[in-house]
């Protein structure tokens, strides 16, 4: 065992707060990390306030890690120390569903291990995140970090690149399509750069008209502003996909509609209270579909990294020390941040 | 042209009463059909009573027909005088949009016409449909009806056959597959018996105890009380497609949960009031999909037809004449109908 500097919750109320961690010895196939950066995600808050009321207590959040490799167990055959590596939401799960067989570990039928708030499937263990100076993770969940990759921007690709690029490959992202992205958050703006490089028609929707042209830089062709009837109108039965990643309450309606015959619209935020009913009507006369995605599976992860490494995609970050997250958590309440705020960890460091 | 005898509403208040239309000379390719059964479907009434706000009075419903040819128009081609034919709820589209070259009349882009309180693309005229002794329709609308077959109990496989075969197909339902079927009426005992028929392990879903036996004897392998958490519980995440025939408004979430990863649910009953909205944690989880579905194409719908021929699939009906519509109605509302009314025109020939 040894001891790393991180910051927790100790309850739902508390802000976050140093707390120091006692990280396991090296088992096997673990690899030790030393956390370089790691990207300030929506469900931290939501998590470290027990919004989905599932935290355990004290929890160190983080599942965005990027980080340089310090150590290898015996077995490990993928890493070496000096490698930049990262981890996302998962550091284990069963390995033996048909789920894990299919490398769709993030839907392992015997539940995976989350990075932070999760159960160690040896020591039973709470499993804590990457608000911290070191992680100890299986090499089997760890993934490569193209080098030529700024390292803080990459870090919000392990959890808003990947939960953005899955679904966009799912349903055919790519040249000759017309595909839609809702909301130009953390993940929106992911999904915005990920479908231009796929080579897809983008078109971005956003309610602010003070979105436009920073939407058109990250790539989009086309923005919509979604309250406007006469936008949207013309957009009507034109979609090959939406990727909505709106996490607040709002309408789907108006983008169902917007869907081609047999379109896809993925919901890839979870609401805290569910949006309004889709009108069945909207379903059945285009033969539509409304879907849902969870991040995506370790080879997915890989494969999303280097296609971001091949198109020199990163996230628009902010840096923050750790030492500012619960101010952080605040502007991300009002979505005061371009477009994901990630914890430079030399501030614990120091 | 020449006259013959139906029944319209004149109203959205007004019984069904005897009305007499005016049919129209066979153009080139034009079958004139007599009507020998055709069957009473939910969206008759719906039609019937200005339900859906858009019916132009008065009307003729039914689009549930099989009757014998008794004349073709100069270059009617598939068709002869005696032949046994059918008519679903479509007597024509564009026949150039993209929906409609795969095949798809249901979804024309540019709106297909209903076989009633739809309009003639050639006159312009409002179109009257099966509640009568004798159609016009043009070939390409009109399917062959397998000799072997009980021309009544043929005539609901027009609507119900279809709007189930259709989803059925396109989802995979066939060996090896778990199928549900949610809602035992002129839909469901269709699916059931369908989805039996493609090899499926089906599971029919009722509200309704009583519903039970008569669910097997259609072919279900299994029946669930839908009320009952604990049978329920006993399928969750285990079916690889729920057809959801339901059109009152009800939860949908209980269903979406026994779908398996990356599943289907597809809902073919458009209710009234929207039904409540799913929770988007059962979509994200399990990457499922809720979808619709409307009837089936022209080409599908012969090769259901061409399906139940083989495999001796008629629909449960008990059969009515003409003047007992009305009745038919109002029991229809209380579920009361095993599983369809079908109208004898011979009825109004007397």
């Amino acid at each position: 065992m040894y001891t790393t500097h991180g910051y927790a919750a100790k309850d739902a109320a508390s802000p976050l707060a140093p707390f120091d961690i006692q990280r396991r010895d090296l088992r096997e196939h673990d690899v030790q990390i030393e956390v370089l950066f790691c990207g300030v995600c929506h469900s931290d808050l939501h998590q470290a306030r027990d919004e989905w009321r599932n935290t355990i207590y004290p929890v160190v959040p983080g599942h965005e890690i990027v980080g340089r490799v310090t150590k290898v167990g015996p077995s490990v055959s993928h890493y070496k120390s000096g490698d930049l590596v990262g981890v996302g939401c998962l550091v284990d799960s069963c390995r033996t569903c048909a789920s894990c067989d299919e490398g769709l570990e993030q839907y392992c039928e015997n539940g995976f291990v989350g990075t932070y708030n999760g159960t160690d499937r040896e020591s039973g263990e709470t499993t804590y995140g990457g608000y911290s100076t070191s992680v100890v993770v299986d090499e089997a969940f760890v993934l490569s970090v193209p080098d030529n990759l700024d390292p803080a921007g990459a870090a919000p690709l392990l959890c808003a690149g990947i939960t953005t690029y899955s679904p966009l490959r799912q349903w055919g992202a790519g040249p000759g399509k017309k595909v839609g992205i809702v909301g130009l958050g953390g993940l929106g703006h992911m999904g915005v750069k990920l479908a231009r490089a796929m080579g897809a028609h983008v078109v971005l929707f956003t309610t602010s008209p003070s979105k436009v042209e920073d939407a058109k830089r990250l790539g989009a062709h086309e923005v919509v502003i979604s309250k406007d009837e006469a936008q949207m109108q013309a957009h009507l039965n034109s979609f090959d996909f939406i990727l909505n990643t709106v996490a607040a309450q709002h309408d789907l309606n108006p983008f169902i509609a917007l869907l081609k015959r047999d379109a896809t619209m993925t919901l890839v935020g979870a609401p805290e209270h569910d949006h309004p009913s889709p009108q069945v009507f909207n379903l059945i006369f285009k033969r539509r579909r409304l879907a849902g995605s969870l991040i995506g599976g370790i080879a997915e992860t890989q494969e999303m990294l280097d296609f971001c490494g091949q198109h020199g995609i990163t996230s628009d970050i902010e840096i923050i020390p750790m030492q500012s997250v619960n101010q952080a958590f605040e502007r991300m309440l009002k979505s005061d941040v371009k477009y994901r705020f990630v914890i430079d960890l030399d501030s614990l460091r120091k």
